[in-house]
């Protein structure tokens, strides 16, 4: 199944919504839960019951449903108690460490890395990004990702994968110029990685078929920059699985409902599947080309990311924001 | 005024208490908030409303007020959107970067060091502290803390501090086995600093008198291993006030309600104060008598922390708690 949030005046997580498979209708469902994060919270109750007015929604025999128009939904989550981000691609890994000279980490094909984003306040599908400086290097980041129930601390990777319970497409707002400083302080991102936004629905394991499989999206992650191909790169070509990165973030702690974790920017090693983002493309232009063409972002571009299943059929909806001054 | 929560078997967020000033009785105030957060969320509204019941409360002429058994107490957050914690103490920094042989960030007095931690599964005030594996070198870290508001992106220091509405204290356990692996890594803190505890109470402005100033608690952190005095180091020594480290936080974003900063290890350089982490006593061990003498957190150790106002009352109740084995 789908579901979505709706943008609320009343409630900072918004309400909960069930989505036509062709991402056409909604009906509000508060008689299961008040959003989507409860519903998580749920999930063996509240997801049958989701599951069947998917059904009938399907069917039109849903009396209350209405024309979905995207600019009233926020992310499936407009917030969460843990955003934890791996980058579970490894040549993504290599391009943007040499981008900033960084070494890379001894434990590159063994250990994921990852880290805890900023829960509180996410971006909606169609939000703009908000540029305060052109030097801080504005970029996007193109991602798939998964929304988890109560996971124990300790869990295997091979036991993590049973507590997926809806899968994602991400846009990590990154801002490049001030990673490197950051980084250089020990801690982590902070200011490098402003508000995340997410592709409007948020679905269910049986949506992406046979494209899962091994813990990955076998699916191409379509990224458009002011409305050209940018990319299109398959995010099954993840080194680690979802399963592996769950375990990983769960080694000394619990992970609680609604907890969404992160594939790091999809990128594959063959060119002609472009980027997702655009340290990398920067990167491949010093390599081959010997100096670097492509700008980061400035005020007024867009960037649009979508995943199609076999059918051609838009799974997620489509992220759409613009670059705006804060 | 002083508040606390209710651990709930119906609410992961517990249930609101408003507690007298000598920490005794509560009440509880589901016609103002069904938690901490929504009271937060909405503190113009619902301040005044808690304001007028602490009165009464303290006043002895509030009927269903009951006596409190602490360990009935989550948290005053059991979670939050964001939890980032700064580390605002120079010789506290100093010391733990001398222990792992990490030099020291060229902006040490300049730039707040801040990392984000886990805000879903906090510990309770008197929860026990799980220790999957004793080379993971378990540690507590007290330390001072705020609550903020919605916090606008940008915000100066001196406007940040008009941003806070309570005051909390803090033990940030942490995995001192774990830390030098995963920040080489580059990403920053994840397995070594898991789930957090909080002292019971979160008090507001007032309950802290005269010592409050400068966007600093000025009064001892008092520390206790195994019953015994481990450090009363003073909070008001921070580098960084509180203005400075909710600043750096919205550098770029929003903060939103609920928002939880940290101080980062109280930490003196007087050594009669001694030290409110492990670490830190470990490493001048290994500075003025040549070897490490203190092992990390053994399974049954204990570990307390408190501050009292200058009538030795206590502020913020007590966080203690054991070591167990997960």
């Amino acid at each position: 199944m789908k579901l979505a949030t709706l943008k609320s005046t009343v409630s900072r997580d918004g309400e909960l919504l069930v989505v036509s498979r062709d991402n056409k209708k909604a009906v509000k469902v508060p008689q299961i839960a008040n959003n989507l994060r409860e519903a998580v919270e749920n999930w063996e109750e509240s997801a049958p019951q989701l599951e069947a007015i998917y059904k009938k929604l399907n069917e039109g025999s849903v009396a209350d449903s209405f024309v979905i128009d995207t600019h009233n939904l926020h992310s499936p989550m407009p917030r969460t108690f843990q955003w934890a981000d791996g980058s579970a691609f490894i040549h993504h890994i290599k391009l943007v460490r040499k981008a900033r000279n960084a070494p890379l980490p001894e434990t590159l094909t063994t250990v994921p890395l990852m880290y805890q984003g900023g829960g509180d306040d996410f971006l909606a599908p169609t939000d703009d990004i908000p540029q305060i400086d052109f030097s801080h290097g504005t970029d996007f980041e193109g991602e798939v990702g998964v929304i988890t129930g109560d996971v124990p601390m300790g869990v295997s990777a091979e036991e993590a994968l049973k507590y997926i319970r809806l899968f994602v497409i991400i846009n990590d707002v990154s801002l490049r110029g001030l990673i490197p400083e950051e980084l250089k302080q020990g801690f982590g991102f902070f200011h490098g990685k402003p508000s995340t936004a997410f592709g409007p629905f948020a679905v269910t394991e049986d949506e992406l078929g046979e494209a899962w499989r091994e813990g990955r999206i076998h699916l191409p992650l379509e990224v458009k920059l002011n409305g050209e191909f940018f990319g299109n790169a398959d995010a099954g070509h993840m080194h680690f699985h979802f399963g592996q990165l769950i375990a990983h973030a769960a080694k000394t702690r619990n992970l609680k409902a609604g907890c969404i974790i992160g594939s790091g920017t999809v990128s594959n090693e063959d060119m002609t599947r472009g980027s997702s983002c655009l340290a990398e493309k920067r990167m491949l232009e010093q390599i081959h080309e010997g100096e670097i063409k492509t700008p980061f972002m400035k005020v007024g571009d867009t960037i649009e990311m979508e995943m199609k299943n076999n059918k051609g059929e838009s799974i997620f909806g489509t992220i759409k924001q613009k670059v705006v001054q804060a």
